[in-house]
């Protein structure tokens, strides 16, 4: 089991659902970027639980510890150890789940992988997990700001709602995190809705990067889009992956597709500022799916470790929809890809050859 | 610049379109494999260029070469290097593109990158790299072969065309690569009539696993869908990647995703065989978006290395749709992906504590 | 800056000497694995300050806690975090060192590389560091345990002075962990006396481990002793290591060396107990130089950040001789190298062909 | 099993003694270092068998080709691979000693560990195996002569003869590569007496890299010295590693040890060019251990695969002392380990803090 991701900027994650702590070591970053707990802080608050009425109601102050790797408010060179206290585990919420396998969950597989299951709310497979990932993401942001670069994610679809408009700057003002206000408002309705039926929804997640330079991306392997889908990719309950036209690029032709090249740069932008693995200087975008929260009120049934069926009713404090609370992980996971990768072109930059 | 893909079972790969040869080193394989050149020629020879009208009429014999890791017939657990030398290079075809940057191709951000370009048909960026994928893959297939599982990709999408049904014994009987020998005809017939406009056709590739055992995958970081997305995505020409209900589980409820489980087993498989990252032992399905072939033959416009536009069209020997080309390469990634997996589930088998 | 070690169970340390904590995340331990803070706690207080008179006097409980991957008494397979809080941190005694770069530490070259250091008692290069590895040492023990391999370090040199017997049961039994009673008294007075003197000793540690299968170490680039003497390397102030005669074995011909075969096994381990890179089943036997201790009380000279002369002296708390300490450190690398190895065997194992 | 050395340049190699080519992948490469087949040759033709008196005279031209990642005359950023093959390799040599397991080689270890062996020559553990890292590192010498930086090994013991003098340049000048050429007399003498008595001697090689600038090495893991002490152990023969004043290091005390910094630089070099892990600016120095080959004319006893005990005289052409032979591999792997360093820091470099 491997809870790492990247290659020169690396992160390890830690944590259960209802453990005594979650957090992440940062390894690989460079000296001398600002980083105060305020810093992490920020986007932890924007992925804290009960921030409104559509999110889970556990209650995370989610107060981060940087342990080390931080002098003087800047990061020394050395690994950044990041802590996050759990102050609201209630692991006897569970006790009666023990020995069920919740469908859509992964109690089942990891029972059989391991032998053995911390079924405290999900234990390690918990969306828990991912305070690691934002705090860590959060120093790989600073990064990315000392380029220029910046890295915003936003619902775009919540069930069968779709947004119409990219007004960035009121993603963050409703608590769907669209950038349409109509469509935000009808999304909400429709995650009420669904808790109410005791039910829950499905979404899309775009994540854009303006700023990054051309040349970021590793070819054959490790192309950007191919880091990004891994990185995206190993967030639960995230089903798809695209980059610019993605799938609807299917159903296109090469002559639509191609993005023409003129004096002033590129005339469009189908594939989603990445040619060849390689970023191209236009906007990064990808779209994620989350698929609709596992955990719902509705009565179900399964089996248990005996392989009894048995019925049950999940009574624990869920969120009916994801997106909101994917937005700063995806944030996160993507910021970290990118710093990454940036640091590899770096390290390569001395000896590349300028042109005329 | 990464060419190695594997954390257990890797591969590393060499190799630019007209360059002398193209290749793979296999690394962490185990001992006692049965592999011959014929096991990956069977697959060397899906991949070959050439194979039907709808292809590109580059004339490859791609004939492997088995230079370490194999002693009498069985594989040693020593790196195993799998060579295939180039014969209908034609790089001179190349030399009117020479500073010029093609659309929806890598040449400008490589040109950006490294500073230098191979422009000799796309040097390392060209689908050509791929060989030393397919010929590790096919020994990823021996190890799979022997635990029962098998890994089948076929085209389900191309242009507007989908396939409606899933007869895989047909998808290898057409040169589409379709199992829906319907779509089939109608897909080629599309694809015949955009290569004759000089233009290109996208489509999708859907993989299927059967007989992958429950273990497989490991959470968090190298969720087994986040694994799969990673080295499908870097393939050439992938825009997008999908698993189980994917995209369209956006617009669904969690009362509708849920797989239930029942004494006999999953009810549905909504969730594509995965859960929490971990294989669930019902078949694993996913599928990819395959952007139509940049390289038409209708005329385009584009600048150069000078930043003056130009005028061009591009005459080589060139794929109008890709779908049936990365079909072999997208089983050989899924394979490979899911060797590793099995290696390193293997790993820790005689710790797991064993049910009562 | 890479604070990780180990390829399939890998560690990732953090942590300064005079920051809050210090700790590790311990990944890819197999489940089922029994830990409690007791058994980390074991190794830990062995690697603790001030045990004797020969030690240096910092006062740390250095308690371990266990923050994930451990549930109801057993591994889980999930990332095990294990944090340490300083207690006697006194940042403060460090200022007058500030902008001085002290002979044979680490002071020069990090604020080089770094631009940026942290000046307190060797920030990050600190013997502190070592918490983590010794930590998560415990755990690989544990799993060696379980094979019936046994790991221990002990030291055979101090200044001149060397062990003539190894009487392995002693070893703990003195303040030199020396496995020879009378030349650990003559070693303990040694030290006491460069203390006295303002000055510090070096000396050797040997590492044994019984019980080590057959067939472990990963030929060519991951030898065992390849492995080993990155991780025993890597352990601050060991200058040098060695496997079976080691350097002796410079002197000696092919004919003496040879260990040879017999229907009882090898009659002799000049080898020290790895072939090609892979254990024999003979006890592995190796040996780190460990310089003597850089910092001393007697007065010195060097310069400053701004390249002045200065005169200055050095008066924390300090071991006059490293050897005891590095010790449980020693063993816990070994073990981790060890373990590594042994789930990578196991990966292979179920396609390694039985021999008749 | 890993053939894969370095963290962001990385070499992977292959191939068996008497298999039909050996080589390597190197990945990472930055794009515009002048690499033709020349440079590469040079390196190969000081490795070659068959050069001297006091070597096997197994003939083998090692013409390297190059098969990718260098276009007209500059590497492109592309993974770069580089076959040698075999034209003198007889097999038939062997098959007399197939079932055997002779002492001092990995033939025992392989069969336990894989279940299966070829004995052809010690198939992968042979000494063969380097072609591809001295390759690789000729490559690695050539990005570190861009900043001024030169790596060179010589031969300083054979048996029990030691050179009292560094005269670097007459190293290259005698078939042992010995720097005192009086010393280098004496041993050759000694090499073909213990050659005439079927027997083997065993020695030391020192490394020494200048223009080594301050700064390179990642503290903690991957400590400089823990790097090379992992690329050099993993030399097929190699005993033992040390930096420095290394083993003579434990009989100092720390006031002898420490390098006094002065206004001009470090007074001494005890350290061998590394404190903390990071280069200081100085001449690295190391040295390892080579044991005396395994393979001796002299009659011997052993056990076959059946457990049956034989006696067997070795009688194909082999090295009788590997030290001059393990010179260019060893200055390989320093080069490639340097050059990895470089790298390294190279990306983190543009963030570092400036000094005032």
């Amino acid at each position: 089991m491997s809870s790492s991701f990247g290659r020169f900027l690396t992160i390890t994650t830690f944590g259960e659902s209802h453990g005594p702590a979650v957090g992440v070591i940062l390894d690989g970053c460079p000296p001398g970027i600002a980083v105060t707990p305020e810093v992490v802080q920020r986007d932890l608050d924007r992925r804290r639980p009960g921030q409104s009425a559509i999110t889970t109601q556990r209650k995370e102050p989610d107060k981060v510890e940087i342990l080390s790797g931080v002098f003087e408010g800047v990061t020394t060179g050395a690994s950044i150890a990041l802590v996050v206290r759990s102050v609201d585990a209630r692991p006897a919420d569970y006790s009666n789940l023990k020995d069920l396998f919740r469908p859509g969950h992964a109690d089942y597989t990891y029972w059989m992988k391991y032998g053995v299951r911390d079924y405290r709310g999900s234990g390690r497979s918990s969306g828990r997990e991912t305070v690691g990932r934002v705090a860590a993401g959060a120093i790989a942001r600073v990064i990315l700001d000392g380029i220029g670069a910046r890295v915003q994610a936003y619902t775009v679809q919540v069930g069968g709602i779709t947004a119409l408009r990219r007004d960035l700057a009121v993603a963050e003002q409703n608590s769907v995190r669209c950038p349409d206000p109509d469509a935000a408002a009808e999304m909400e309705r429709a995650i009420l809705a669904a808790r109410e039926a005791g039910d829950s929804l499905g979404g899309v997640v775009e994540i854009r990067a303006d700023g990054i330079p051309v040349g970021l991306g590793d070819p054959v392997m490790d192309k950007l889009e191919a880091s990004l889908a891994w990185g995206l990719m190993s967030i639960g309950a995230v089903k798809g992956f695209e980059v610019g036209d993605g799938f609807a690029a299917a159903g296109h032709r090469g002559s639509e597709m191609n993005d023409r090249m003129t004096r002033e740069g590129f005339a469009s932008n189908h594939a989603g500022g990445i040619l060849g693995g390689i970023s191209t200087g236009e906007p990064i975008l990808c779209r994620i799916a989350v698929k609709p929260p596992s955990s719902i009120a509705i009565p179900q049934k399964t089996v248990d470790t005996e392989g009894q069926e048995r019925d049950f009713a999940i009574t624990g404090r869920h969120d009916p929809c994801l997106c909101p609370r994917v937005v700063p992980v995806a944030e996160a996971m993507t910021c970290l890809t990118l710093a990454d990768a940036l640091l590899r072109q770096r390290a390569i930059e001395p000896w590349r050859p300028k042109h005329a």
